[in-house]
């Protein structure tokens, strides 16, 4: 992989050679590659696809740990802790922010993000925002992707923390080997709304803000109700529960029968092959042999004339008579 | 359609008669076949599917009109009113309350719903709340067909209630032909980002509580922000505004375009299409002749041995050479 020679700076007007570039750039160290390939992801240009067949093979080290909670709940503060503890014990981390209400890129989403710039100029500690540009759905093969890319790259922790709550948090909890639910101690009935949700998807359970009363009573009645989650207590900004927090994780992510083998890994896996295939079926039935039929199907059904579910069989039927299995020229 | 003979009560064992029984006997003003017929459609059962061939070329009249916000905006208060409005002037509404977060069904979610019994024993007022069940990106398609439901089954409107905020609401946004957002006034920073998401969607604004301080200045700055979108100031306890915000989605519907031509309806009738012909894909590579090679290429890509692309390339392959085009039997 790294046996080609890279002209310095050069950048391919060639989209599959400039995503191979900076997918070796990014194995080299280059952190300004490493970023531009994230951004290729996010906006799922065309040099990710050959940075992605390049990244997979080396991918599947990696922990990744989605970390969700309610508002409020003290997540990026105990998203930092976190950091600094991994980097205490010698190991790297990337963190990935996904706000699935923001239609925006950019770093300036992270809102108080200052704690961060602890660890500015620390090449073991990566972070980076990314929104879900109202790919409803595709968020978790994004992040998916993104998770790829940063653990081919080498840091040991993915930490994929996201913002607000509703479905595309469960979605994105998806993309992670373990997914870590914040609470806070106490917060009335509206948490229970967000804890039937998001408790579902809870391999570990941190009650931040541990130094206000009825944090470990909160933690009691978390564990009484759910079996075989680990409930931990956290006081994120004094790093309490922090070392624990971590041990946690190393335990589940030693527990996690071998690459490959556990379903959450398959049925990610699975996922993004689907939305991929999903992709190359609408390439193929958009172009330019079937495309003309294929309008006239669709417009047929926002016309009422046709259902949907007989639209469906009328374009799996010009998808398998196509002929050549190759029309857009894929090697 | 409605040539054929039910016997009252009949239940058939066979799916797709089943659902073909009870969209038949939901065209007939039967409201507990409709309940049961979104049952299924939320359920994606098989019965939904002849149930929807039957009723989509029968659809396309009502006018369905997304209603979201910010919590705290009125916006249960505000359907309501609106639906009381609707049936003052002598029309019918359905109401779908679509909660993104919750992975529960039912109708005990809609939480504060007593003003709801006002329309007890009222035929011309339907009620039903969705839940998600962790089908992200099919947020958008059970809603659409839960929409063509109550369109064929002859509501005038249909209100598609979203509940909470998040990339899902942008979603079943898309579901609409004409999106309302509400604000409150002078909610503060907070609903900024809100506005940042949400307003991209908007149609027609209503600030709602209209009684309060600011309802006027709020609605001038958007206003001022927002060319295009029709900005209204609301007060959904009294009924206040309530009827101008009536005339304005008429308003609306008078300007889309006739049935099928307006850019919206075909997109939303593509979206469907396209995730019934996933669907269809999917059932045909996991089906008996190709399942075991489909399972090895999803195995070994979980396994960092084949990159995603190179499976979905794959899978393409045998999708198209597996010769004949209805393995599974459909007529």
């Amino acid at each position: 992989m790294a046996g080609r020679a890279i002209a310095p700076g050069s950048s391919s007007p060639d989209p599959s050679a400039r995503g191979t570039e900076l997918a070796e750039s990014a194995l080299a160290g280059d952190r300004r590659a490493l970023a531009r390939l994230l951004t290729a992801v996010e906006n799922r240009s065309p040099a990710a696809e050959s940075a992605l067949r390049l990244l997979h093979p080396l991918a599947g080290r990696a922990h990744l740990v989605g970390i969700t909670g309610a508002p409020g709940s003290g997540k990026s503060t105990l998203v930092a802790a976190l950091v600094a503890e991994v980097r205490r014990a010698g190991r790297t981390a990337a963190v990935v922010a996904v706000d699935p209400s923001w239609p925006i890129s950019g770093g300036a989403l992270l809102g108080d993000r200052v704690r961060m710039q602890a660890f500015a100029g620390d090449d073991g500690v990566f972070i980076r925002s990314m929104a879900s540009r109202g790919h409803a759905g595709g968020l978790a093969t994004t992040t998916t992707a993104a998770a790829t890319v940063l653990d081919a790259a080498g840091f040991d922790l993915v930490l994929i923390e996201t913002v607000g709550t509703g479905q595309s948090e469960v979605e994105v909890a998806a993309a992670a080997d373990t997914t870590v639910v914040l609470e806070a101690p106490e917060m009335g009935d509206e948490i229970q709304a967000i804890k039937a949700g998001l408790l579902e998807v809870a391999d570990v359970i941190a009650v931040n803000k541990g130094d206000r009363p009825g944090a470990q009573r909160t933690a009691s009645q978390l564990r009484a109700m759910l079996a075989g989650v680990e409930v931990l207590v956290t006081t994120a900004t004094t790093g309490e529960g922090v070392r624990e927090l971590l041990a946690a994780l190393d335990r589940r992510r030693a527990a996690l029968p071998a690459i490959g083998g556990d379903g959450s890994r398959r049925a990610r896996a699975a996922a993004l092959v689907w939305a991929l295939l999903g992709d190359r079926v609408r390439e193929r039935l958009t172009g330019p042999e079937p495309g003309a039929e294929t309008a006239a199907v669709l417009d047929a059904v926002a016309a009422h004339a046709l259902d949907p579910y007989a639209a469906a069989d009328r374009l799996m039927k010009a998808l398998v008579t196509t002929g050549d299995d190759n029309p857009v020229g894929r090697p």
